[in-house]
């Protein structure tokens, strides 16, 4: 079972701008990828030194520099120093629990999102992505290599495809949160999927195991929106920002994002009202279903009841029944349990319950 | 069942702007129809040919451009270049998962409506039209071909009734939204009384179907609360925008739609309230059946059970029980048996349970 | 039952402004009543011709127009025309499906409100007033003849009692306006006592009605609900406005009415708080009432039972039956039944159940 | 059982202004106290004549008037003519009905609150107070003679202790309205105690009363916070206030009641929870209690039914049956019958209802 | 059973500025810490006699006076008239009953804080810490020993890590309130792991205490909401605050432990969504027990009533019945018995209740 939250616990007592990841130890190596580009040339390398990051500062045109993996303060520490980011910062992006956020320092946006992705067991899994926006360069820092999401985006500005290679650095985080929003809808598609299913498995006839299913997606569905909720709010100011850092030309397209962010959110909440639907109906089959199981007792022992005291009465011994001595006698008392069921049906059919 | 959500994750990773259209491919053409106006003239043509819309743009009057059916992006594309359209927008047009929204974009203003129509099954289907309101140009943009709202509007056109030749562009796009708008009310009479008949059936007696009935109208409440919460934005902003291109004798009736917007969102949380209220009358229904299936069991078993009680008794076989040889003693067996039913009768009538 | 919406579709499609009145057709006839007044003078005649409404517009003093019935539209066009009402305005007029609301159209204030009455047989009967108020005069359409509420204005001003004479229109459409409002009052009271029956009924003890009762007034609720929400909006607006047709002093008056709506809305609320609890006691009497049923069942098969089977045991047909023979055997088994009995009495009080 | 609302339909149809008491009729004279008080001077008196509030208006130092019981309007009339106070005030005054609010005059501040008290019985008794405060005057209207919360303030004011007597006629009147307010908290501590009791009650196993006790306090925070919602708003456009009747030195003591009105309404929201959460917990509880009924029937039924059976078998008449005539045969049912038994239990275990 | 509120009724009637300690009386002493710090200076000490608070206070550099046990208020008193405190701020530090709040007395910020601690018996105890902000002092009131989340800082202050010794008494302060934020992180994390715990329990199967667990999560739930709430007040305020006594440098961090807050805020509401779920799971296990005892109770019934029947009719004495002296009577009345039996097995197979 996934864990509600994360041990930040242990940052308790330390002091502010202290390093200290608190998200799992994977022991996999940090890789940084750097790619310069103007609108006429790209080169990309790959590096697990930190002094490369420090390199050619100031040519023209738009570095953008991603780091995946932050299980090293160290090399952020660095990184920090080199670029002038506030130690407050550096400790925000290792705090794997941070809410998504927006904050200006002037100098540079920093940006905190949430990367949703499916796991192959269909589970959601959440990383998160910091960006440190100047005015040249875009930092991305990734927690783990479990997404590929930049993939794309890498490959277009390689091809310099669309707008990506003549915008700046802020049109560079505008098409990675982009990707990152985008994958939401996959992700609300898969849970749509599921939540369709259950519906049906509720209206057929729900098993033992139903409620604990809805109570999972409910339970996802919480997750989900709480990483949406902030969402909205980060690409909400970024849109109505005047940061010189954030061009005008980009906020039309954040504004699209932004657009986007709200539709999930309200996807998200619509989510909930089905789920809560299907579990009225879930607990509405229940009660009909304990109904259903009282009126088959019912029946039987309505039926039953009156016979087998009619059976006991002529069961007796008294010395002097005159009904046993009759030759018809048993017969007839066959035709009377035979009436009185008769009788019975009768009464259920009436009250509609045969 | 119809799908929550539409395949949008097509789009994941594509560049901003790409144009891919989501919905269903239905094969049909595409349908543009063109109408020139102004006070005195009209001409109306129909046309599948893209270039026809590029002629005779600089003639006074207003143009409305009507294109049925969007699944051919490169029309689109060709028509955005034309009337300087930004790729965004196009991509918004072609994505047939918007929520309603309004964006100004200057030089044009762009709108998304959801126009709902009632299928003649009863279900309801929901088709985006996109509207881009430039000085002297309207271009809507309709998803398919289900339903033909716009129609009266054209007649109207033709016939020269109202103010409609008389106002500009954006007294056009005003009676094409007051036409969209005034469909919802078909809609909400169609639910109510839908809820109407839901509700006396519960009264009546619910069956097994019941639930499944109230759940269904329940989440079309949702989805048209989902897309009618959304509109009142678009009409709300539209009606306090100082665009010039809304002039302020239209923005009075734009006033008008705003609030019969309000007036159907209002209706829709009544429905809300009046579907909970039929759940709960529906959750008691069966909490009440269940109990009165269980008086009848329970006054047969506290009938009976004495009863065969008592024949068991004499009906054992002790060598010495003196009621045996008694002469009177089956009738008095029998009285006993029917003593015994009386004061269970008695006490039934006293609990009120007959 | 009451239609919840009324038949707006009859005008889906028809061009803004169409005057088609949507109500029931009544066939009464339109009763128009114009009084003239000043400080000092007061003339009143009642009219069936619209003609005599445009006479002397030009006197000093107010003139009060009070038109029952709107079913007639060529009446009202007449009358916008002479009085300058705007199309939209008088199309609203006859929507007797509008929310309640207030517009300002400069020339004059245009107010929509709900007049609700109690019918004989204690339901709610809603009637929509549509108030126009310009520099002196005052124009007031009720949809029917169903309540006399305005009656004790028209006395005072005849008796020339309280400030009414010598405050202008606006003063006399804040009375008019106080006097519907006053009777939501009534309308509160009738909810409250009937509540207060129901309440005690379901502690009493709930009947099959009982649920289809707590509906009933639910749904009241409801009603009421969605006609004083925006009554507040109107009254607000009224009170804070500039507007040179509320004159500074009217609009302490208006203050206080609007008091009273916040008054009337809170009351609303907790009028719902007070319907979900009485629904919460009826459904856990229910619960009770089945454990009741439940426990009556569960004494008589746990007493009945063991004692059944102690008799069928010794009906058994062995032929060697020690028990049998033995002379006290008989008196010796009811005396073991006996005790059963007061055993299984011992064990139901130990469990509070007798 | 207390009345949800008044009876202010009388009033319906009265003109603006008109003086009518709508609370019950005590029957009780009104009493009149004066106390004039500066730093160095103070006199009291108690009178039943309206005259002697007309005299020595002029002195310097404030004047705290307070009239105990407002059923006489004409007393309220000649007071109101005198101090200069609108005739909508002295019809608030009269109305005992008004929500807690806080009019602004010019000349004087009027506030009306809710005075709550404690009943011997335990029942919530609530009363209207209204305050005219002026320049140099303090006019306070008390409803009846159920509370004495005044008392501690003249006490004060006699011994001159703490600020009362240096402050103006606006610390008076937050020394009043602080008393009124403190005396909130000890309302809460009792409803707390009964709120802790019932939890206990519904823990240790509910009644029959049980629900109407959870309603009965239901139903008290409901009034409650009906009346502590206004109160904060009253007191927060009191603390905001520039009014030149509220110096700027009371206003922090303001901001003090207004703080506890927070807190108050934090808590009335608390109690809503919990109340909630018992609700909760005795349905679960109702449930669970049917549950236990249903296993010791089904556990009687189980074991009893299959040896009824056996025994029946072996009561037949069947001329042939081999078993009737073996020695062993009835102990060797008796045998089955045990281990019958003994395997019921066994399951019983394992599905652990034993 | 923790109370809900205190008993502040002790105040009721008292005029305002009353020092009266509303908690418990510990008994045990009140210790004073004294730190006087610049950048290069730190002096320490632990005092028990107020007038060394009044010394040396000239010297350049940040005062922090830490003072735990209130409940002396006259020591109050006096270090309250050294340093210029309002008496209604010594109210608000003595009276532990307060509502997180900052007020702005010009001269000093005044903060009120709740510190929760988890005491060894998992309960959370909650203590109320007051600051008082001057230029360049803090003095904070803390009303028991019970945690010592302090020390840390006076641990840095005294070894002179990270900005703490260069900033002021602004940023000693937002270190002290850092601190106190960083301790609900652990209270968070406990919360969601016994709320996971109970979700497995109740998954696995409630048992009798499960609703009792339930409710006194919620409980817990309920209350750390209750101090939450207005801490993100207060947090928000001091960062927006413009106030000379803090500095802009301070207010990047202050922003730090305001996004702390929001995020407890929701990571609370997420666990009162996650116990409705519970209760929900718990409720529907209730409901399928109910079901399962119920289907054990037919199926047994419906199985033996029937065979019962059978015997009993075959333990009928008439003299003529035909079956009772075949040969193979009795075998085929067992047989017809199996038959039954299999034909009951074979329908409860059918309806999936075996």
């Amino acid at each position: 079972m996934k864990k509600i939250i994360k041990q930040r616990s242990r940052k308790a007592g330390l002091p502010p701008g202290s390093l200290v990841h608190i998200g799992e130890q994977t022991g996999e190596p940090v890789r940084i990828s750097i790619v310069d580009y103007d609108e006429t040339s790209l080169s990309e390398r790959e590096t697990n030194d930190i002094a490369d990051c420090f390199s050619q500062r100031d040519q023209p045109g738009v570095r953008w520099l991603d780091m995946e993996g932050i299980h090293r303060p160290e090399l952020l520490k660095a990184l920090g120093e080199c670029y002038g980011i506030h130690p407050l910062t550096l400790e925000d992006i290792l705090n794997t629990d941070q809410r998504p956020k927006l904050e200006d320092f002037d100098d540079y946006l920093f940006v905190v999102l949430k990367m949703l992705s499916l796991q192959p067991d269909g589970s959601l899994a959440a990383e998160q992505v910091s960006f440190v926006l100047g005015p040249s360069f875009l930092i991305s820092f990734q927690e783990g290599f479990k997404g590929d999401l930049f993939d794309p985006i890498r490959q277009r500005l390689r091809e310099n495809r669309g707008k990506l290679r003549k915008g700046g650095a802020d049109f560079l985080l505008y098409s990675l949160m982009d990707a990152i929003v985008d994958y939401y809808f996959v992700i609300l598609e898969d849970l749509a999927e599921r939540i369709e299913v259950l519906e049906e498995e509720v209206i057929a006839g729900p098993g033992r195991k139903t409620v604990v299913k809805i109570q999972h997606l409910k339970r996802e569905t919480i997750f989900l929106r709480k990483s949406v909720w902030p969402l909205r709010e980060v690409l909400g100011r970024l849109e109505r920002r005047e940061s010189p850092l954030v061009r005008g030309e980009t906020v039309i397209y954040l504004r699209d994002v932004y657009d986007h962010s709200i539709q999930i959110i309200e996807t998200v909440e619509t989510f909930r009202d089905l789920l809560s639907e299907v579990l009225d109906i879930y607990l509405s089959a229940i009660g009909n279903r304990t109904n259903e199981v009282m009126k088959v007792l019912t029946i039987i022992a309505t039926i039953f009841m009156p016979l087998t005291f009619i059976a006991g009465v002529y069961g007796m011994n008294f010395r002097y029944m005159p009904e046993l001595e009759w030759h018809w006698g048993y017969p007839a008392v066959l035709l009377l349990m035979l009436l009185v069921s008769l009788g019975m049906g009768i009464f259920f059919r009436r009250k509609r319950w045969l």
